[in-house]
């Protein structure tokens, strides 16, 4: 995005913040990397929000502050020593510093909280497990003391997914636990330990004929969340996540063969075959545990052939948002094989997305003006299909042909690079609002076609009620029965307080219009109050149930994950503890 | 297939078996419907069997007998008097014929079993339930007063699934539980009653603009078990089947969008999303569980477009078995989409299929010879694309280069159309061999590629081991990791006893050479001795686990179904009960 201001720009924060800074724990993604809003995007903030260039000389709360509180350790010296020998020495850190990094993710009220200096709900102790054995005598150890244990894999979670609420110690994944354990080019499989990070872990596969692999092909994951950069795969599988190209590469669920588990019970291993008929499916119970029935060591999944040569890149311009989803309704129904990006943004997402992608202004803009794709009613569809090469392209020419015939103009592949170039870099954005007082969120949920518009609608109406806020919406990661809408809101606000009542008026809002309260982040701490009422009381027992099976001494990830042991009060009232 | 033979034709039965008899429950499919070895492969049979036409003359064991013994109701008659008040009088039945017909299924030694006249595991009484409510009910009282339930969808069965060993009652869903609940054209969903039989469901699907869904489209289920005119849409979501088509459409469990099942424990009712991050599926915690968790009353599932006029059939001869998986392998791992019907026999089921399908003895097989394609050596491998047009005539196109690729010579699309007539009515030919003592059965299994061929040989090598015995084996249902691997025996062989030494064996080189122990016909009280090896100790607590949640007094399927009641001499002996 281009630095270059016509008038005023703001001192927007472009130093990697200073070592053992809270700035350094909240900031997302590559510490010396930024993305700064554009002018147009800046101009738009200062209108919608009432602001002047004033309110933008000098930023606030920015963290710059060193961890070096006084913060106590409840934990037993006798517990410490015996971690020690566990896991070695060098592998236990009682720094406050490493404590507080493993403790809390991206969730907003997290940065909010460090910006602001707040330290709570910390782990005591830090281990940095080396093996399954490690972690088996880590968790025999706490099952027996009842000590909580929580997990760090990337810390991308946006659902206060790890915070450790109750002490304890927290395992990061991330030292030792970051390998590949096997793969079987035969099957197409590759097993790698949880703590393996989402890029070294695309890296591996894309380089595979030269590196330890030995492949015959370059092969890819397939899963590519915005949060890519600093997700772990093992996060991927307990959350339930999807990639931004999930459309066409499933969901991680659909990529998942089979899993190792610690639990408190004893160590689940799940069969290796492509499919069964053999009862329940036991991977299926694993995954989106978060953390609850026990710590994922290592996993085994798909992979896919690399082949990006054969992308076919696509953006249209629908007139309208009910003419959009009517096609890609029709898209995804008419067994053409699945695009790969699919992304259709609603009239206030494209407005802002025609400034960030710099079409605002562009003889482009002026033709669809003239067409009668109207700002604030027309609507960006972009994406693309990939796999083998007349397969992509077969497909693209299909959704064309979708498209037109639901009145969309056909905008080439220029916004839809302009998107990938920017799709893990967007959300470094986040900082830069909030160093001025602007928050930026997102929820996700997912809906059938027949609920859409009236989740959207509903949500959005709720979103919009707070005056001088924007709220941006998108379906991606579409299904033949529904999708995933994705609401992001900005609004001048900084108050922890005032943000969680506006957040819970969103879950509320999801839930009543008939949506899933998540689609692909998990459900955390922080939408636990609302999962009971989700899935119903029978359901909910079941996971009770497997709950007590796996940690009767409720000591993996304790504290509301999943909604286990919320307390009456948080269950009615929706607050964080 | 030809009913005229130039030498001798033994006396096939043709008439519709009498009233009330044995035959009218063990015979498969229409009752009117017959299907004859042709002439080629009644020779091959005694060459094979060392048999001649004398062997042929008289049909025995052919159960003509009325089912009028005395079988005793071992249910007080207040039991009996509640049910009546539940369901209705006209709803309960206690006539021997009905409950035989409903405990037994189209396993094996059910057919040996009633062909002897032998009547054992008789479910006590038969309901036939109206209602969800009516289910309720009759659980509640069950689970009160103990007394054992099974259920009755299509009684396909071939693993003893609903055999009422405990006695009890035995729910038919088919009077009553087989219509249509819901129909969203938008969401391509269907709710149906799990008692709807397949031909049933297809034909509301295939009609829908002309029938009570008033669609604007046709519709198909694309779920064409080999079971598919005699099985019901629940038996497919409880035992996790697979259609002849799954390699394009999915497994039943990539359609079933949400279940309603009641439980001993209350009702559970799974939501309906396109897909969720909501904590562990509940959907794959209730498919598979085949009764012994609760009773499925409905299902939503997915539906396809239905446009068989886009159809590519095709049809290879590859020169050997490894060739011929290795392009199988390829067309899974191309990302070209995935072909609909995807069948690869091996050498001796080629033989057979040539036989079969009136290849043996013509030009083309003249032509094979001539090219190197070998008897005995030679794969046939057939199938069709499906889909929209250009996507299906796409496939096609890389499928033929693909197996051009590994030597496969194209055969036309001639014998994949005599294969898909006899598709379902293959299985008829059961009754004519079993009529003179000759055993055709099937087992199946998942396999990895990469263990595809150690499994191929080592349980072929077992089946053949016992001598004068036919043991073809095809590759099916595939997927990028693997395959199911089927494989069909004929033998002379007509005692129960050496019926089933015979089948422990195949069961326990299966579970040896390390294919899953069921790809779709799931575990019933057959295969249960095997499960618990299968997929580990702390794994199938978690079954367990399930089990004593939903059905604390163990009144649902009890008798080794999925292994939960099997005595320690069934595990170790792996009799039947």
């Amino acid at each position: 995005m281009s630095h270059v201001y016509k008038d005023y720009r703001p001192p927007w924060i472009e130093e990697k913040p200073p070592d053992r800074s809270f700035r350094s724990i909240f900031k997302w993604g590559d510490p010396a990397a930024y993305k700064h809003p554009n002018e147009r995007l800046y101009k738009l903030m200062k209108k919608t929000f009432n602001m002047t260039d004033e309110d933008f000389r000098k930023p606030f709360e920015i963290g710059y502050d060193p961890v070096d509180q006084e913060f106590p350790i409840r934990m037993k010296p006798e517990h410490m020593e015996r971690f020690k020998k566990i896991v070695g020495e060098e592998n236990v850190s009682q720094d406050l510093y490493h404590r507080l990094g493993v403790s809390y993710g991206k969730t907003m009220i997290d940065s909010m909280r460090l910006r602001k200096g707040i330290i709570e709900n910390v782990a005591d102790l830090v281990l940095y497990p080396r093996s399954t054995e490690d972690i088996v005598e880590i968790i025999n150890y706490c099952n027996q003391e009842k000590i909580p244990i929580y997990v760090f894999g990337g810390g991308s979670t946006v659902t206060r997914g790890m915070e450790a609420v109750k002490g304890g110690i927290s395992l990061d994944m991330r030292r030792h636990m970051n390998k590949v354990v096997a793969f079987n080019e035969v099957d197409q499989t590759i097993t790698v330990q949880a703590g393996m990070q989402g890029p070294d872990y695309e890296r591996v596969l894309n380089e595979a004929p030269n590196n330890e692999l030995k492949a015959k092909r370059r092969y890819t994951c397939g899963h590519f969340p915005q949060s890519f950069e600093y997700s772990s795969v093992g996060g991927w599988v307990v959350t339930r996540g999807a990639g931004q190209n999930s459309t066409y590469y499933g969901k991680i669920e659909d990529m998942v063969i089979c899993q190792e588990y610690v639990t408190p019970t004893g160590i689940i291993k799940t069969p290796y075959y492509p499919a069964m008929a053999t009862g329940p499916d036991l991977d299926e119970i694993m995954m989106g545990s978060e953390g609850t029935f026990g710590i994922l060591t290592n996993v085994t999944l798909r992979v896919f052939r690399y082949q990006p040569e054969n992308r076919k890149k696509f953006s249209f311009i629908f007139k309208n948002w009910d003419e959009a989803m009517a096609a890609a309704r029709e898209v995804m129904q008419a067994e053409i094989g699945y695009p790969s990006v699919f992304r259709l943004s609603d009239p206030e997402e494209t407005d802002v997305a025609m400034k960030l992608y710099g079409v605002e202004g562009t003889i482009i803009e002026k033709i669809l003006n003239m067409r009668g794709y109207k700002p604030m009613e027309r609507c960006l569809f972009l994406g693309w299909t990939e796999g083998e090469k007349t397969f992509a392209t077969n497909m693209k020419r299909k959704i064309k042909k979708i498209c037109r015939k639901y009145g969309a103009m056909y905008t080439t592949g220029y916004i839809t690079s302009s998107w990938e170039k920017g799709r893990f870099r967007d959300p470094y954005m986040r900082e830069d609002l909030q160093d001025f007082g602007i928050m930026i969120d997102t929820l996700e949920c997912a809906v059938t076609w027949s609920q859409m518009k009236a989740v959207h609608e509903g949500v959005r109406s709720y979103c919009k009620s707070r005056p001088q806020t924007i709220c941006m919406t998108h379906m991606s990661h579409c299904y033949p029965q529904g999708a995933n809408l994705y609401f992001i809101f900005i609004a001048k606000m900084s108050e922890i307080d005032d943000y969680l009542q506006y957040q819970t008026g969103i879950l509320d809002h999801i839930q009543q219009y008939g949506a899933a309260m998540s689609h692909h982040h998990g459900i955390g701490k922080m939408t636990a109050p609302w999962l009971e009422h989700q899935i119903g009381k029978n359901q909910y027992e079941i996971f009770r149930v497997l709950k007590n099976h796996f940690d009767p001494n409720m000591i993996m990830n304790p504290g509301g994950t999943l909604g286990f042991d919320l307390e009456e009060e948080q269950k009615r009232n929706k607050i964080r503890k």
